[in-house]
């Protein structure tokens, strides 16, 4: 946007329900990578719209067209950030198609990206509010329909982190798309557990939440089987096994992982994300 | 630099021509990799010498000593900036050698580098203004032949944020450093096109912008040839085709490229961006 | 940490052994990688507790659990940042384990992360001073087994740049652990060095710097041997070499490195940083 004028941010630090920070908080994940440039020029575009917003980098190496893999990573800071937070995401295989552009607001706490399942785990039916970007803004305008994370969410960005809540947002929306991720029962005693993520240091992250247990009718778990892999207990921590050894641990999440000390699980397991599952025996209550 | 002093930070919101920004936004692109702490480091010699700048990280992973591809790169984040930014990128396989440092202003952006090809895109001839980094204010420190991001590119844009321009700009030049990158004629009816970069998708793009047609005399292409993919039609984005199918688009850039939907060109083809090349098939006006 | 309150920011400005800012700066390095968002957490978490902080980003592709490449890469920017910086460090393959908390003072610059060797660079007897981070302030929270990065270490940084220290600052330590690198003397004219960190471009960087010649009695170095590679010179710069070209120098911190110009010596070599060493032959003063 050459010759983009800056607008006014007089009212930059208005708050979001409420909230206030001393200036506004922005996070960014994508599976842009780094090396085009594309998360920089989303970075510029929000400063040219909102100058006193700090936009801070969480990932763009999130694996190319991974929604579930995002959608999971976003729990991992959402609650670390205070309220007032402005949370953009943008994975967006069908980027250009008619999949929606949407604004949650949810405690206080916005989340900006395309409607594909992306905020599956920090949308809350009953308290979330959500809202269709509306794109009055930018009528006029040429959009790219190849890079709506610069024409449509960074400015949708940067215009709420302004307090120019009013250009954002449009049509409220009753639902979102969300991502099928259940815990299969597989037969009576026995649950299947797809995998979430791998994370970087090659822990197997299933779908598995400790808050689920009593949902699922699991009273105790006494087997967790990947592979060949064999596991009867849980642990607490990474360092009670040795370098090398094998452990399943609830993670700080809380979702049931399975971990090498020191060491890469899936690529020791050669691990597939896309078509292994885990298997777990219970006792139901 | 320990034990350097906070030079004054009172002129940090001088303008660069004319144009002010509430804090100055300095971009920074390198091919340094980010696990050596070099970026880290040269942030904090900027951090140093100009306290209120605001160092935005584009990216540290362009491919080792490419040019090119940087300054491709360059072109995906430059507009997206507010006039008054200041963009450090440094691609410098021969640093310590005689290739000058230079700083570069067209309407009101500055560029700060080697010259050495990486400012091809964004410099014009008719608009830019080119100085030669004067070696006056480190005329008594020992600067290491290996790391000038750190002991001059990185106190130049400090100091030019800090609107101390005359500590910065020494002689004026006529002329910088320019890639050759032209698409060739191979017959009549048909033009040669090299690879600019792949990107973070594996989108191959070209060295042909849709601007250039007209001056290359081109009325329609009729086809497009990379390796054995013959295209025949030119689509408007990624999501017009279904997961896995080719295409070939105009990118937002105005660049032709080569892509599959959800999927890697280069990688399927395995194409060498240095190597192999890109036919078409024209109608001359 | 929802609903965290933010901790009032009066105190900010507050010096460090009497250095000031105008904002806290403070840099972050892990071996986290960025695609899981534990960096990004950690961030948040900073930000939630000292508002007017700001984090830079060192890098987060530190090799999993490597202590040594990440202790010899904090030097290859602590000397860049302004006096008052606050440095998180974060490698930490025993996490959960009875490992220390530390905060280390130096000179006006404070580390904060685990005690495992990963300061070891950075530690000055006679001018550190060292505390181990004490928990009263968490000692009513649940502290994660797996996450101190979050749990302990970001709040410690944070609780410092608002100048906080009675909060963070526990008893005091006499010394914190340390890698065993030495120069080790083969026979009488043969040293045998290792290899500290393979750095992005692949030079191989040994453990032998510059300013240790005269402690180890060596007056004049004849011959490098590293795998089948001889060299006689030592050089100045990369690019006294075409490219391609095999050599020795002195790197920007004074360790001898074994380098490609334009090429990767460590891919060509295959050189593992874990089994290969560099042998000297010297003559001894």
């Amino acid at each position: 946007m050459p010759g983009a004028a800056l607008i006014s941010a007089r009212c930059a630090k208005k708050s979001i329900r409420g909230y206030k920070l001393p200036s506004p908080i922005i996070t960014f994940l994508s599976d842009f990578g780094t090396k085009d440039g594309y998360p920089g020029c989303v970075k510029g575009v929000i400063k040219s719209l909102a100058p006193e917003a700090e936009v801070i980098d969480i990932t763009h190496d999130i694996t190319a067209f991974d929604i579930k893999s995002a959608a999971y990573t976003i729990l991992n800071y959402v609650n670390c950030f205070p309220k007032g937070t402005i949370h953009l995401a943008v994975v967006d295989p069908t980027v250009g198609s008619e999949r929606k552009a949407i604004l949650i607001e949810t405690e206080g706490v916005v989340f900006i990206g395309p409607d594909n399942g992306l905020f599956s785990y920090v949308y809350k039916p009953s308290k979330s509010r959500v809202y269709r970007i509306h794109r009055l803004l930018y009528a006029e305008k040429n959009i790219d329909p190849t890079f709506h994370a610069r024409d449509i969410f960074g400015p949708a960005v940067a215009l709420t982190a302004n307090g120019q809540h009013d250009k954002v947002r449009g049509e409220i929306l009753k639902n979102i798309s969300l991502l099928e991720q259940p815990v299969k029962s597989e037969n009576q005693n026995t649950f299947k557990l797809n995998c979430l993520t791998i994370d970087h240091f090659g822990n197997i992250i299933s779908n598995l939440n400790k808050n689920e247990l009593s949902l699922l009718g699991i009273k105790k778990i006494n087997q967790i089987k990947v592979r060949d892999k064999v596991f009867h207990t849980i642990n607490n921590f990474y360092s009670e096994k040795k370098k090398g050894e094998w452990l399943v641990l609830w993670n700080s999440l809380g979702f049931l992982e399975i971990a090498v000390s020191e060491g890469s699980a899936a690529e020791l397991l050669k691990f597939d994300a896309n078509r292994d599952n885990i298997y777990i025996d219970v006792n139901l209550s």
